[in-house]
């Protein structure tokens, strides 16, 4: 695996490299993907196509003593979704978001009042684009891929995202794990994408944001694109997989 | 739950409290363990017995610039073994604390050497025991209950531990997850002592060192007693435990 730039604070998580992504774009950068492999669609994880940076500034607005604190929250975040998977002890990722930012907050002594909180958890229905995904989502499409999302995210959630920011059109589903009640990386979580597009694994290339799901999808079998905006360091044992920072690696991949 | 002394070292878990057990016993001291309750046998964590400290200390001293490094092991330990089990790609117990261990290592810019990471992990089979457990142990076999150990460590570090501090004889069977190859919380993980003793839920004390262990357990079933040495925060969405500082919680809980 690439050698990633490292600190602790990449360890503690994506908040901290929420605005680390790499300004220089994709060296390939042709108008349409013109493909000789196997790869049929592309299954997005949610945060290589929406900032979560709108919720984090908010948290280190309302705590200016505490910066780590979104990347503290997202690794809760996570760790709580594996945990609870674990147990079969299932819980919807908003209540997830919640919990978890309560736990870290008071673990900071920096407890929140309803009305920030509620600010907060708001704002992952308001997220931004990464200002290179347009582009590129038109590129996939225009390549003949459908392309869908698979996300821990409520859907509720990721369709405010996509309207908000008038992608909906670019996307053949959008699927949240919440329908099998199992959090990624759980295969059940991943087969979603084969199930309803009713291709083979070869045939889906996933694109995560964050190491564990670039571990679990390659685990699972999907080729993999990881689009490593916050320059994370890979997981241990984690298959090697293509990895860039930003949509280009996607692009390249579906090229074959 | 109890309110506890929270920091943010608290949340970056168990290293940084590894020695922050109370001093003081508890209230009650009696010679046995009266009985007027279903429980029959405990089934402790091997955390409660064994103090991980050998091992932190051995990080510490290495790395003396980075303080936090063992409590950055353990939540990564702990996640990976979530994340792991939720993808089902078991690897050992052995395997994840080494995995983890480069991991945080190379995290924070300081890299092992061979003889380092073998001094550490070798330290996990030669723990001492924390000051209170032996008297406890006495006590509870005294009152007639079965005691067993039910940890995702190996059987062989297990064993190496209880040998090395002559505490072999108070236990009736030791548990390795490794044994149904899905760690703890896993409802596999926990049923490992109710089909071991032949004993029903209700009848079995779970005795839990972390956090998301005695959420773990609660949320399996079982009577938990949550010995609480590195004062750790609970889980979001954990089910109301008795909690204490030391083994007293669990004589006290065993006696009804």
């Amino acid at each position: 695996m690439t050698a990633l730039i490292d600190s602790r604070r990449r360890l503690l998580g994506l908040g901290a490299c929420a605005f680390a992504f790499a300004a220089a774009g994709s060296a390939w950068a042709a108008d349409t993907v013109s493909r000789n492999n196997a790869i049929r669609a592309v299954a997005f994880d949610a945060f290589p196509i929406f900032n979560p940076e709108r919720a984090f500034a908010i948290v280190r607005g309302l705590f200016p003593d505490h910066r780590d604190l979104p990347g503290l929250w997202f690794q809760k975040v996570f760790s709580d979704t594996w945990l609870r998977t674990s147990a079969r002890r299932y819980v919807t990722f908003d209540e997830i978001l919640a919990e978890s930012l309560d736990h870290v907050a008071a673990s900071v002594s920096a407890p929140l009042g309803g009305a920030a909180r509620n600010e907060i958890l708001t704002a992952f229905s308001a997220l931004d684009l990464w200002p290179d995904v347009r582009d590129r989502l038109g590129q996939l499409k225009a390549a003949g891929l459908q392309l869908v999302v698979l996300s821990n995210m409520s859907e509720a959630m990721l369709r405010a995202n996509m309207a908000r920011n008038g992608v909906t059109e670019f996307f053949d589903a959008v699927l949240s794990t919440d329908a099998v009640q199992a959090f990624k990386p759980t295969p059940e979580a991943y087969a979603m994408a084969m199930h309803r597009l009713q291709l083979e694994k070869e045939e889906i290339l996933f694109a995560p944001f964050a190491a564990w799901d670039a571990a679990g999808a390659a685990w699972f079998g999907y080729p993999t694109a990881w689009v490593n905006r916050g320059k994370q360091r890979a997981e241990p044992g984690a298959p090697d997989v293509r990895v860039g920072a930003d949509l280009g690696v996607v692009v390249e991949a579906a090229r074959g």
